[in-house]
């Protein structure tokens, strides 16, 4: 069996060490000829985790898309929102026919507001029940370190997902699969939103009292946002995929998101914050795609809504979150 | 209007400093005459949140408990749980009748397992319209600096709530009303067992993937035995009074459950570490009410079972949580 990971940042390089637990060849695809070489001969990552040893016994890193996609059953995708597009598209649309698709990406299509496994359905010849993604609570570090960690595969076919899921799982990681796969696609976008507000309130001296309300007022945020858009009765808002997700994210000192918050509360210019960090915070792309969305919705969403007039309407973070202080409760 | 508040912890002076805030007097009761003493020469507590001052143009440190309750139309209780009875029966049985009694108390009744507010109601001429109970999420060290909080007082009538909540509202605390009293007390005594459960995987480096599914399974548990012993469609899990509750205690620096735990995690008995923290934490009392209580129930709850197997079944906190891991999603 092969799989390609299509990405080289670091939750690419835990997606490959995980898979590299398992008897599967693992074609491993990443812009920069560089870091091929690198890997090749130092068996590890230059840029990001390169803690994580790479076993080239069963990891082949290379440049050529086409190579990794056609060799593999399973296509990982792990590479920020904003290049998805013009990596897929590099192949011809039917390249990706009768293959599993799963996103590992936490963002949406910058500009049209479309979800990744949306996107994937609508412009290449895949079918929805070969679509899956990956919900944490995983931060790559933790991967690294062979911490105990569990994901949720959200797939619309069962099967579909426990394949991945098997994929996934091994000593130090737990996979489940859940079918709430739009409701986990939405909140595993919506959760780095207000990481950044956690930051931000943290940068301006607010303390655990206040992130404890704004991460359950957050929660019930995306609880009325993902139920306007795809109602279900089964939606357990305190799983891992949904709670889980959003307190890794909000409380975890390897947050890139809350980071990206904190420097904004504490003073930082958006551009400045980006340019200090060298890292994409996706949030910053998510809270205008789901501004936007909101646009016809009208749900209201006090979090997202400060975060969105600070980082796009260029409020004063001091302000807004002052009024967002009598919002919350 | 003049108030009492019983107990000289640190809850308990960050209440008299909240309740200071307003036009009205507060009795001030504690056990120990050079407590009374050192705070009417030094204006602030010796013992706990020190760093608090005590506005003696309203606040009356004393140890005449009768005089306390008698001036006062409204009485916050925030002793340790295991003291409560004692404390409150050392007056008549009709003192307390046509008060407004607040409990801050995060416990139960030890042996009886009874709720407070149940205990108080069974026990003393108090009225249940009368009860109230504080929930958080907010530490007493925050409420001292002044960091926007928020509380939820928790009544069966919206009117005493109201009054409570006026009462504990100022600059930086924010208080509203909740009808389900019930269901935030026994959520905001099960917090503390979680929190210790925090604090054992975190003692034994479990890090902060792991964490983020223990509390969402934990807030799944909460949830399924409070609905268990009091069904209501309203609940809602994710708001700051259950939730947010959870977080602060759970994730807090402040959270002396969350250190009594990690201890044990580390390898300290469970006396070792009570002796060196000097301090009660309330989750150790709790676990063995609530899994009494859950005899008859049979919820299924591995997070607070764990809890309990490796404090009174002094089964290894290493074994109890790896037997965990494989039950949690």
């Amino acid at each position: 069996m092969s799989v390609a990971v299509i990405g080289g940042g670091s939750w690419a390089t835990a997606l490959v060490k995980i898979l590299s637990e398992h008897p599967i060849e693992i074609y491993w695809w990443m812009r920069k000829k560089e870091d091929v070489d690198h890997i090749l001969t130092y068996e590890s990552n230059p840029r990001y985790a390169s803690d994580i040893h790479i076993n080239l016994s069963k990891v082949k890193p290379l440049t050529d898309l086409q190579k990794a996609v056609e060799a593999s059953s399973i296509v990982f995708l792990a590479v920020p929102s904003a290049f998805v597009k013009e990596i897929l598209l590099s192949l011809d649309k039917e390249s990706y026919k009768n293959k599993i698709i799963v996103s590992g990406i936490k963002g949406m299509i910058p500009q049209e507001n479309q979800l990744i496994t949306d996107y994937i359905a609508s412009t290449f010849d895949v079918k929805p029940e070969n679509l899956c993604i990956i919900a944490g609570p995983c931060h790559s570090e933790e991967v690294a370190m062979e911490k105990k960690s569990y994901l949720t595969i959200g797939a619309t076919s069962e099967a579909t997902g426990k394949a991945v899921a098997d994929c996934l799982s091994c000593r130090y990681v737990k996979s489940t699969v859940s079918l709430d796969l739009y409701g986990i696609e939405y909140a595993a976008i919506m959760k780095n939103i207000v990481a950044i507000a956690c930051g931000i309130t943290h940068g301006l001296n607010y303390g655990d009292n206040f992130q404890a309300v704004l991460v359950s007022n957050a929660m019930q945020e995306i609880g009325r946002f993902v139920n306007a858009l795809h109602p279900s009765g089964h939606r357990v808002l305190c799983s891992s995929a949904f709670l889980g997700d959003l307190l890794v994210t909000s409380y975890s000192q390897f947050s890139r998101n809350r980071t990206f918050g904190n420097m904004v509360g504490r003073g930082y210019s958006v551009k400045s914050a980006q340019i200090e960090m060298n890292m994409i915070a996706e949030g910053y792309y998510a809270v205008k795609c789901i501004n936007d969305i909101n646009q016809e919705l009208s749900i209201d969403m006090p979090v997202i809504k400060a975060v969105y007039n600070i980082l796009y309407e260029k409020i004063s973070p001091a302000t807004e979150i002052k009024i967002l202080e009598s919002k919350l409760s």
